[in-house]
């Protein structure tokens, strides 16, 4: 059973103000929850229909019923489990190695996609606009499908983060020099842009190799590509050998 | 004012069933339709809500008012304009350049950004296993942001066609040689598999180049990435100098 208080608790980290007062966040899932438990992530309390698979030692644990589950699940088909887990310290900005940086990104989807490629290419730091969508957000986490373990999201401003930083400053824009053209460093910064928008001029002003990614089809009417693809793409140059 | 009968076609026209049926499916959206009317699909019918932006002529057009879009529309926010196309006959396959295929993608947003990525590096064929995702539903048809209209998709039984391939065929597996290792072909088939189990086995038989994206993370724990993310990366690689 699970006390009222805990329901209400719930419902609210569906909202960024709420997960920020508390500093909590819901993941969901044996496979997302396992990944976090065995990461720097501190767990509050989890929620299980299930007894086995999840050893938690020492932890709050609540073993409720799937009716129970449907009703604080934030997913359509709820997945045996729920946890809360603490929102961690903001960690300083390495200033080595590549460095994502996301300028405005909206979509939740396109953020657990980019999160994933970062886990995927070993790029341990995504630094996003406060007006990011947060990582915190349930269709982010589960989107992540257990990424969020591994990369550290850092939210702050990106003019002030920018002008201190002294590494080049690669930017994906839809006309700069071919991504192709030149070596591609191990030290680096990659800013991607808004969906709708791209990278604002006043982040654009910090950019020392603005970059695109040559179009291939011969008809030419294909707009752009979609961030998180366009993320992938340039990713994968950086990191081919 | 929009017919009784017209109302039920475009409600059957979200089955693959009917589609199949009528020869028929739906579009929706200045951009999409724009982009399919000036190309080889040939226009049924327009319902629009309003008058300028889009010149129907000789066609049979329907003026609708906002309400009556919100009742035919597949989409959340219902976008000025719905048309309904009719399916083309399906083309030959040509054994030439480079063929993405695909075995079993069941995912409308994942063939949608594939028949994308086909579109800006200039595949100009896409086969598909019979199971995969009937490329004229309505959510496969919006995620191409208007590419189903430059890329043709062909469904065809998979052994039997890579049976007569004479290209090589490349499969994207989880522990083929690295993608990187080799200067790839021009002329090529590559292989993508189902979100969840990857190629079957009777399809990777005919691979003759099965290959990997190698996984750069040092904690090596990203299980794979999404088939939309690997199409990305492997067509960049196909089509880099």
């Amino acid at each position: 059973m699970l006390p009222k208080s805990r329901y209400k608790l719930i419902a609210s980290l569906q909202q960024k103000k709420y997960r920020t007062k508390n500093g909590l966040f819901v993941a969901e899932g044996l496979k997302v929850i396992n990944e976090l438990k065995n990461s720097a992530f501190k767990l509050s309390f989890i929620c299980t229909t299930i007894d086995d698979e999840i050893a938690v030692t020492g932890e709050e644990i609540f073993h409720i019923t799937e009716r129970e589950l449907q009703k604080i699940s934030f997913l359509k088909t709820p997945n045996k489990v729920l946890a809360v887990f603490k929102i961690p310290e903001q960690p300083a900005i390495f200033k080595k190695g590549l460095t994502v940086v996301l300028d405005d990104v909206r979509d939740p989807g396109n953020l657990g996609t980019i999160i994933r490629l970062c886990d995927w290419f070993g790029v341990v730091q995504l630094v996003c606009s406060e007006q990011t969508v947060d990582c915190f957000n349930p269709k982010v986490v589960q989107a992540t499908m257990g990424s969020i373990a591994r990369v550290q999201v850092i939210y702050t401003d990106l003019d002030t983060y920018l002008s201190k930083e002294s590494r080049p400053i690669y930017a994906a824009v839809m006309n700069g020099a071919s991504i192709y053209a030149d070596t591609l460093p191990q030290d680096a910064v990659l800013i991607m842009g808004n969906e709708a928008n791209g990278i604002s001029e006043s982040v654009q002003q910090f950019a020392t190799h603005p970059v695109t990614i040559p179009r291939f089809g011969t008809l030419q009417k294909t707009e752009s590509l979609n961030v998180a693809m366009a993320t992938s793409i340039l990713l994968n140059e950086f990191r081919r050998p």
